[in-house]
């Protein structure tokens, strides 16, 4: 068995570090900690090992993987050991062969400005001319390594969410009409169609699935879903729960449960890397924010008074997320007390296992027939698509159940 | 329906904040926040009213609770309007005349030190004795106030571990062999046998279920849990989960769910009430940390490094435990990271609606005739007798079960 | 001798616990921790009693002292035994009725909701005709209480930063001039004549000392220290130094002084009183925490590297200012180490002895002929006039000279 | 001019990194950060410069400097490319090569454990034998690299102070009699003569200048400064202040000069170094916290309640020092708030600049003939020798006064 990860940001750091950590697990030259599929849950399904995933991608930027390595190692994401390993080099090297220009569709000025020549070009083109040249990319990335499924997954920078009418992407036909409609400016219906969406249509178009770990676009539009059951393909998403939103989605039912009311949740987060910087431009920290503040809504209810969040960039944390939260919360008779947490996460170092879980769960899925939304995987996701569910330990039971059901499928 | 309330520590801070805070609910005057049978969950079951429990209780010191209710408002742990409110202080005063002396075999000197006349007098009697004195109390109490049945629970000061041989408590008889053993100096077996063990059986004589908030020995025996279902009378304990260990139970499964190492976890405790005096002594801080440390072992077993817990007096903080964490664990590729919890909270507000729930959920139990250990309500110990779950998601789905096994006994 | 100490914003928590507080002290019933003046450094110097000062102030909102003391001692601000005390709630039902109408030319949109209609009234004045309005008030004031000398304090919440020039109020000439042109709307050169600048005016024209406590204009400007100096008058600002700056400029010199690079600060606070609320609006924001950021690069230099400052409105706080400091810093060899602080203060409290201190201070430069600016009370402020100076080690030198100079003033 | 510096404790991480530094700043590989002498305030002083340095020293246990340096990198504490830059450790090579066996009398048990079968031998030595053993050592050292000046630097890890009477070593012929009372055994007076007082007076026999970066006795008795200025040699101490005391001294200050409260100052430290094991061990503890906790009463005086220090192990922080601190503080009319503060810095990395000035400034010192006790450079010292202040704003001023004592001898 051969499995193709294709990943849209090919270059940023979170695929760096996960090509790179699959390689090292490959090679035996790290474990599995921070793996979720390596616990005894999903000991007895066949999920694909490490050892047989290729991996390419489509990147805006150029830039040497190699490189990026050592540069996390030097900030300490990674271990200098494994950035300056030959094999591990070498592997990146050839990964770094594979990733073909992306398109900026929609994309925030910092992406823009360092957009390569080659991914430029692209964007002279319409929409559904970029379909087509993102899905030969893709055919072209199946063929050459001779794989036997594909998965497509989301890790490039914030995009700014477009202003759509909420059914303007209702139906799988209205999104083709969108697409085809765009002229070379890229835009239609008032809106430059971002390219998220184009790079999730080209996933399911070539029977690829498709895991959105950002929180742009992508495939969330009902149209999309439609799309993908059509394909015959899996998908899930969106924006990976790796570190605050995490801690979050673990206390909040705890405060539930004990009856305690939250006056007030409020979440800082400064970060320093290109993610953060992104960011930096207000409609992709609307984009960003907007998910991570909901969270305590759907678990506290009417239990929680207020809640804040804001995202800063603040360049010399560079990838070492930094989260402050402040929950003051009212007990018995009224006696208000609080509960402070300080997070401090290599984000890439979080989301890299992550994502592994997500292409082997979201591959046996596809093997197994299961096409379309996977509620099962919320657990991974700050804004599970198909579920209202934000509650970690209740995402784990259905994470548990996910796993039951794919083992049913493996005996069927 | 008239159920008697009977506390061991009858003049503390928590016994008395439960007393203002239930009759405050009576009254009208707060409303139920922080109690966790006020939830839906528990819309179903006919627990017994606020309004129609009668409080009394033992205790080795005098005090008088109206005026501990203002000091206590003084410290910002309950509302001052509450504390002022004429009523609850005719209240307060009513439940302080039913406070009998107490005895304090193998309790701290500071506990000694500040021991009514009254109960030094309780302390000359053999264990024997002291537990027909405490018997007669409970009889009294029943009859004087025409009560249903009686809940008996500990909340007094933490009492350090008596050294016994692990099975010198494991029968009914060795647990009733030992007390008649003792003589006027408390002793038998080389040790003085505890106060919380003869309240206990005092308890179970006398038909009263039993809840032990407390770290110390109580009903914990094996010998007790003989003699609990010999009475016919539910029980469980030990020591309420209200601050730190709480929230670690409920973060470390999130670290054992996405399989992250918990290379080392560290906690600091500080606090300035009584309680916090007590465990100024070494061996009632060993009874103390020993349970709060033993938690993270038993949810993350190997994926724990090393676990600290230390909780140290420090007189101005009163009430409010304040609570450090530092929980170093290590990502995917090694990559090592933090996460800092920072609680504050007002010890005695946070006890005292446990304490109703415990007592309206065990009430019930007695009511419905399932005598013996309650391993469903796990989540209010931070050590459950009779399972050796910890995780406090996983005690809470224990938890709806018992409240399913209870509404089912109901129809029954 | 008989001092009045007029406030702007009389009705303000400030004000409210300066007045408490200050004749808590006269009746002896309060100490005087937190008082800077009461140090043994000042121990030689013949500084008003708090028993000789004789409140009173402008508001635009109306209000009863009394209540918001309870109110105050609900939030945990002051203690209940002062807010319930007969003889100081007569005092400050007193203060209560020598508060008159304010002016709110210039203020936000959410100080205009909750206006009085005697102070819209006054603003339909011209500011010509308000400085005579408010310049009629403090006659009064003087007249009625049979006062020697006269301090005005603003403690009004933070205004909007008017957009002039920067030498539009350059000369004492330029500043009349402007009062003189703007109408009935309160506006010339196209903006708003802000009523900080009134009132600190009306001070001056009748022989004030004036305090500017708060970020906003009062009499920054060159040309109101020339009005101050033709006017005899002594005067300092702005913005009271009472939570985290104050920590920020006794922390940030250790780092200069260990040579130690800051390669960022970042700090969040958060607040729910009525100041936190005004600072909900952008502008307000802006004049608060531009003031804020400043500090740091002042002591730092090109040892800081970037410096982040939010303010955010959280209405369960009430007035415990909240505030996350994030200090990263670079240490020996490049290493990368952090600091971090979590502030918790009561903001009343922290800022009501310090208005005292300023009080006392400029009463006596007052007495002893000392006009101008007095930079030597710089440690009192976020933004002090007339001194670069922001190490708070640095202002302390400074204070302590100023002291000496004023101890050699009396001997003369 | 050529300068030797000599460690006791050479192999240790401060010794290791104080090396690679001193070389990466003669090779022009790294910058000053963190270097207190680099600050402009020393520029005039002609202070030997880190490439006239040679390294040389004691050690108990075995080991490779060059090997230390790259397992600094692995943790973090210096960076990669020093750790593998070839010139660096040729220099980290002979450096090791310049280390001699030491003695560990008087150590903790953890010390002897790791024991080199040299120093071992060395132990069997009495204490006299062992001072004219080291005594060789500096005089080869001095001959063989034809040095200027010596400096001996202690910074091997916490003895347990040992219990001896007040005036033992009260004077220079009391210390020289202890030494050569002691047997084989290497006790007199019922004590073990601890190793570092024998160190101390070796370097004063050798004409060495002396440093004690440690808490161990070392040259604090008073008969060690008498033979000091016997020998004409400057010498200063105790305990390098690297972290969070530095913080506590700079912000205890504050407090006092705001004449706030502290009502408890609570302070945990972890760490997982060697130094930290070694604190595992009780009487290394109370040697290492005893100083921690004087300095804030030495501050604040009566404005302190209590204060507690703790140090723990745990193993994983490795040489990241992790201290939290929790001050509580009353304010304006009792009102009580709280600071909380976490830092988390290298130690060594903290320490090791700090060592080049201790070097550089008692080289200068014995240059100008500045015998004796150096209490100008307090502001390096937990628990600086000569000086009561503890506040780091005065100190930082000792610091100044010292710097223009020496220009002007410098002139002279």
């Amino acid at each position: 068995m051969k499995v193709g990860v294709w990943f849209i940001g090919a270059l940023g750091d979170v695929a760096t570090t996960t090509v790179l950590g699959a390689r090292a697990l490959a090679r035996g030259l790290s474990g599995p900690t921070g793996l979720v599929t390596a616990r005894d849950l999903f000991r007895d399904l066949d999920l694909v090992d490490a050892a047989d995933l290729v991996f390419g991608g489509h990147d805006v930027r150029e830039g040497n993987p190699a490189e990026t390595a050592l540069d996390l190692a030097d900030k300490g994401v990674v271990p200098h050991r494994l950035a300056v390993d030959a094999g591990l080099r070498d592997d990146l090297c050839a990964y770094g062969e594979r990733v073909r220009p992306g398109v900026a569709f929609g994309a925030t000025r910092l992406v823009r400005r360092f957009e390569s020549e080659a991914s430029r070009e692209r964007d002279r083109l319409t929409p559904a001319g970029a379909l087509a040249a993102l899905r030969a990319d893709l055919r072209a990335f199946r063929k050459d390594n001779a794989l036997d499924r594909v998965v497509v997954v989301a890790v490039a920078s914030t995009e700014p969410r477009p202003e759509l009418a909420p059914d303007a992407l209702g139906t799988g036909q209205r999104v083709r009409a969108l697409i085809a409609e765009a002229g070379p400016d890229g835009r239609a219906k008032g809106v430059e169609v971002p390219a998220s969406l184009v790079y999730a249509l080209a996933a399911f178009d070539e029977g690829c699935a498709y895991v959105n770990f950002t929180p742009s676009l992508g495939a969330s539009p009902a149209g999309m879903h439609e799309l993908a059951l059509a394909a015959g393909v899996p998908h899930m998403g969106n924006d990976g729960k790796t570190g605050q939103t995490l801690v979050r989605t673990a206390l909040a039912p705890m405060f539930r449960e004990r009856n305690l009311n939250v006056l007030s949740w409020s979440g800082f987060n400064i970060l320093g890397n290109r993610d953060g910087a992104v960011l930096d431009e207000p409609a992709a920290n609307a984009a960003k924010t907007t998910g991570k503040d909901r969270v305590l809504g759907a678990i506290l209810g009417p239990q929680l008074g207020t809640s804040l969040t804001r995202i800063d960039y603040v360049p010399s944390l560079e990838d070492w997320k930094t989260a402050w939260d402040f929950i003051h919360f009212e007990g018995f008779l009224g006696t208000r007390m609080h509960l402070e947490l300080t997070w401090r996460g290599a984000d890439s170092a979080l989301a890299a296992p992550l994502v592994l879980d997500l292409v082997r769960c979201v591959e046996l899925a596809m093997r197994r027939g299961r096409a379309g939304l996977q509620p099962g995987l919320a657990a991974f996701f700050k804004n599970p698509l198909g579920t209202d569910e934000q509650s970690f330990p209740a995402q784990e039971r259905m994470l548990e159940e996910w796993v039951a059901g794919m083992s049913a499928g493996r005996q069927a």
